[in-house]
């Protein structure tokens, strides 16, 4: 007989990047990749990037040492459902969600994720701040090569933690369509491969990016993408300075900010929304 | 001050072309363009091919005359907010949601649609059937000619009442990655546009179909498309077929049945699911 389960949820976007939001709070659901592929299937489910399942740490096997500072963990698999460590935009709206449905009561706390504990803040302009760590730019011998089509471009490779290569260029659309990963070369630089990020110079401390995720394609934002693209401005433009910098980026879904305080930690700023809530099918 | 009002909404599918249901039996709500716009959005809203607003046919201003044949009316938006006549997937995701909610009790009825009534049945196997009525295709002095890349193929054109060029080929994947509209030629013979089918025959009366659809792309189902198949499928492949016949049409959504009766009368049956609901929030 086949089970059929009418599970609550809520759908929330950070810069377009969309979530199902499954409250699990006592570790009770054990969503299969099957229903996380059904869940984000954009025809034949509610449709979203990926599924964010809310669990306190303390149930979260493997995880429960993260208990001590984070009472909720971020569960996020990928819309092909696999399991994911972290996620900028996936962080903010589940922040958001912990605030909206009052499971968190402070506008300052940690969320547990599987790559470690993250410190929140809710804003009164309805943004919410992460801390995103260090970025990390290993000695290379030479820039790594961007190619899309006939462009070639050097890249800034940046790890935080996942891998990223920054290429600056004059327009946007000089990245072309971006049906097709964009080749980079050498492939030793990025042994797991690469988000790319195509960026150009808006104003003073404001730029503009379009993104290929790598296993994903084109997106419409990337949290850490913009952190890599802030990082890797900062020391492209303005190589001599020192102490904070705040970062203005621009992505094809909205805008985030990126601060960088003057021990390097980085600090990503943006809206995230709840849009939908009720329940769905599970078989 | 901006006016938020949380929604009540059912998200379903046919073949996975899918819908948001937006109960309004009284007409109290009036969607803009920018809410159907909002509402399908699959990154910022719930995500949908269309909207359909549940309205008693006697409120739906212009239309009240078929209140008498049909209780409910499918108020039909496309996803750019425009309004449409008639959806054959819509219309049976529709009649699937007025028996679920309890808003029928029979498992004949009709409901209203901007193209007219159209008569349901609500079968034990999930399935739901339509009444399409009947094609037309008239006498042209030369068949019109479909071409995609370096292929080009004699197509049959139909109405029913929407335009169609259904094209028979060897192999769907001919007709190539279908990015861009197929050129059909002349221009004379769907003045107003037209959408394309391609088709190979599977079996005794089983045939299976990809199909662009004018305006938006190569999409997973088209109803009236696959009626238009069914019609010219027979016609091409048994010219001399008296009485009735049912063809199984397979489309990348799916599997649909459409049966022809001894006055050309068509009919199209086929899955209806509703996969989740809840309240969105709509400015």
């Amino acid at each position: 007989m086949v089970r059929i389960n009418e599970v609550p949820f809520v759908k929330g976007h950070g810069t377009g990047n969309d979530f199902i939001i499954i409250p699990d709070i006592d570790a009770k659901k054990d969503l299969t990749a099957e229903q996380v592929r059904h869940l984000c299937d954009r025809h034949r489910g509610i449709g979203g990037n990926g599924v964010l399942r809310v669990v306190r740490t303390e149930h979260m096997r493997g995880y429960e040492s993260q208990a001590a500072e984070a009472e909720f963990f971020m569960d996020y698999r990928n819309a092909d459902g696999s399991l994911a460590e972290m996620c900028g935009n996936g962080a903010r709206v589940f922040a958001r969600y912990l605030d909206a449905v009052g499971l968190v009561t402070k506008n300052d706390f940690v969320i547990g994720t599987r790559g470690g504990s993250v410190a929140v803040t809710l804003h009164t302009d309805h943004t919410v701040s992460l801390v995103m760590g260090k970025a990390n730019s290993p000695q290379v011998t030479s820039m790594p090569q961007v190619t899309v089509g006939s462009h070639s471009w050097k890249a800034v490779p940046v790890w935080i933690p996942n891998p990223h290569a920054v290429t600056f260029l004059d327009s946007l659309a000089d990245a072309g369509s971006l049906v097709d990963m964009p080749h980079v070369a050498p492939d030793s630089t990025f042994p797991e491969g690469v988000n790319v990020e195509f960026v150009v110079v808006h104003g003073p401390r404001h730029v503009a990016m379009r993104v290929y995720e790598r296993g994903v394609g084109e997106t419409l934002a990337c949290g850490t993408g913009a952190c890599a693209v802030a990082w890797a401005s900062r020391r492209h433009l303005e190589p001599d300075l020192v102490g904070e910098s705040s970062y203005t980026v621009d992505m094809p879904g909205g805008s985030v900010t990126v601060t960088e305080d003057s021990d390097g930690l980085l600090r990503l700023t943006g809206p995230a929304d709840l849009v939908a809530r009720g329940t769905v099918l599970l078989a």
